[in-house]
């Protein structure tokens, strides 16, 4: 199945917001979905929709259309994609009365929403929203099938999901993807370990370099699929020439979770700078409860020194971004959480703030567990965002790497 | 201006990674762009990239690509485009030097990765990045400007704004966007209030509505550009009409740091299923620190009692997710921090630890200040990830309120 993705959205255009869309589909899909071989993005307007839609039919499967369901004037999706299709929009009078008793309470404008979103394209054929309340629907374009589904990622991905479960599953001894996550390690430092090596993909799947704040994924991806013994083989040989800078799980956190638990380990945090950042990247993981006992976030100084115990006279002489302060806060949240494994963090994220001594993005970074607390000074480049974002892939990292014993 | 889009990556295409680049370019060129009206995205593939650069190019004004400038064998853009401009690649000698010198220490792959890097179509111009190592370029294909940028978000931004900032000026009277935020009220119920009040939106301006997990936002937009006086206008109608439902400032938690430092007044957190993600949401906001002091995160039950002084008895009594736990985390850390005002959230993320009493997406979420101290169950429907998302925007949005008498 070649698929296509069409998000619909003055605000992805303009800017407002970001598309997540687009990724839910194309892992709802699968290996089913055989890849999502484009992505297009078109604003509110009924023509630039069926434009669109009919341009991507014309060479894929399947088209997955996003957003634009909702329930009032500027959603115009059913009408382009009716438009596209040339048939009118039909109101169907079951979902209607349901939608109709879903809205009631919400004042004047529930009858009008109810009846917007329950007129599809005559031939189409509703589809159950699980999670909210517009409702999709599934037709077909020539030889391709269309799917429209709601702009909020979690209900877009339920959706599709769904829908997917009915596609012919692809042979079972065949994969498409493999992920290899690293903490800690560049792109440039990988690719030139791997090229002096001599490591190859295996054939018929490309091996690609997925850069992030917290160090580089490697993806091997068969866009036709292969056997899963060549891609056992081939994670299996890329996870011996990196050794400890290859993680066990998908990302970071789950990492970290799990080598706290193979160690026997609890964890806790104490952060200023990225404001509790750290403990919801590790409470992201489900299960984290299972190690994770909680934290401390200490934006002001006082209460540095009267929750987590840093000495008042240690902040005034070296400043709240200093080696003894973060040290500090490590061993205060460990001691007052009484867990094996603490982080934790104290910087100046920006965009004010900073000094010559401290230019913004100096960021300490701390971790205690019995065998003693370390410290490290980093400076972060860029703005405020990616300052906190990259403090807190090192703190995870610097969690990760004291729990299993491989330092970075 | 018209420009448009281009999004290289396998990785976007395979749902790996969500892109943000779209939006950090469409923000970057702000009214100096005129609103992009294409955003299209393509594999690591050189031919894709041409061909897609060219479509874009023969109708827009400008192309801004993104991502694949990295030193690996599957960063192709510079080939891709290249070939869309009909000119070889050309290694510039000076950067070559910079790079190197850059990537010293990087080990063996640091040569290869510094030549790759400093090759750019014959004819193009190097841009500088300002936060990263992967040098940008610009150049034309006809009459259209075509931009190049990195793929990491926080250097495509900084590029853009810097070559944006030489494209004319638009005219200083005129805006292009308004955005009015509400919290707590959703699309239907706005949308009907509006449409009751026989609200429309000035000559040449659309109105859109943006849902979100928090609330809906309200988008004027003038594609062409309107006076300011309209916008003016048009948006102080709109607050009439929303009152205490449309917020201050861009967002809920910049409202609530801007409210809270109005009042005068200081803010804490107390977080059990959200690990730390309100307090991470209030501190994204710059300038934070004159209000809100920190935080305690309680993953576990006895870390309730112990920090937050959340009797024991009354947890084994009523279970963590619980009207008393609730409200006793958040007195508890108002008390322990000696903030004006605190905001607590205990419930069940899932996907475990549901049950019929309490299923997952049952939250509770609890102020409290000198007036008092109250604690609502809410009922959040979808996975993990959106039952964090809705509590900590209704945490957000609860004590917003209460800082501003306005009670939901």
């Amino acid at each position: 199945v070649r698929a296509a993705v069409l998000l619909v959205g003055d605000e992805l255009l303009g800017g407002v917001i970001s598309d997540r869309n687009a990724a839910e589909v194309a892992r709802a899909l699968g290996p089913r979905g055989g890849g999502v071989t484009r992505i297009e993005t078109v604003g509110d307007e009924a023509g630039a929709i069926a434009d669109a839609l009919r341009r991507l039919a014309a060479d894929q499967d399947l088209v997955v259309v996003c957003g634009g369901l909702g329930p009032t004037e500027d959603d115009l999706t059913r009408d382009g994609v009716a438009r596209a299709l040339g048939v009118p929009l039909r109101e169907d009078d079951a979902l209607r009365r349901e939608l109709t008793a879903r809205l009631a309470g919400r004042g004047p404008g529930a009858e009008a929403a109810a009846a917007r979103q329950s007129a599809f394209p005559e031939g189409t054929m509703p589809v159950a929203n699980a999670v909210g309340s517009a409702p999709g629907f599934q037709g077909r374009w020539k030889d391709c099938a269309v799917w429209v589904v709601p702009g909020v990622p979690a209900e877009a991905r339920e959706m599709v999901r769904a829908l997917a479960a009915r596609l012919p599953a692809p042979p079972g001894d065949h994969e498409w993807e493999r992920l290899v996550a690293t903490a800690g390690v560049g792109e440039t430092r990988v690719a030139g370990r791997l090229e002096a090596a001599g490591f190859h993909a295996p054939e018929g799947v490309r091996l690609a370099y997925l850069p992030s704040p917290g160090g580089v994924r490697l993806r091997l991806f068969a866009p036709e699929g292969a056997p899963r013994a060549s891609f056992d083989a081939a994670e299996a040989r890329l996870r011996a020439l990196l050794g400890a800078d290859a993680l066990p799980e998908r990302s970071l956190a789950e990492s970290l979770v799990a080598a706290a638990r193979a160690a026997g380990s609890t964890l806790a945090t104490a952060e200023s700078c990225t404001g509790g950042l750290v403990g919801a990247r590790i409470t992201d993981v489900p299960g984290a409860s299972s190690v994770y006992l909680g934290g401390i976030v200490t934006y002001a100084d006082h209460v540095k020194t009267e929750r987590l115990g840093v000495p008042a006279d240690v902040i005034r002489r070296h400043g709240a971004v200093s080696e003894p302060v973060c040290a500090a806060m490590a061993d205060g949240v460990r001691r007052a959480l009484g867990v094996g494994l603490a982080v934790s963090v104290t910087g100046i994220a920006g965009p004010s703030g900073g000094t010559a001594d401290k230019p913004v993005g100096t960021v300490w970074i701390g971790v205690a567990d019995g065998g003693g607390t370390e410290a490290r000074r980093f400076r972060f480049p860029g703005p405020r965002d990616m300052v906190r974002e990259r403090s807190v892939n090192k703190a995870l990292e610097m969690a990760y790497r004291r729990l299993v014993g491989a330092p970075g």
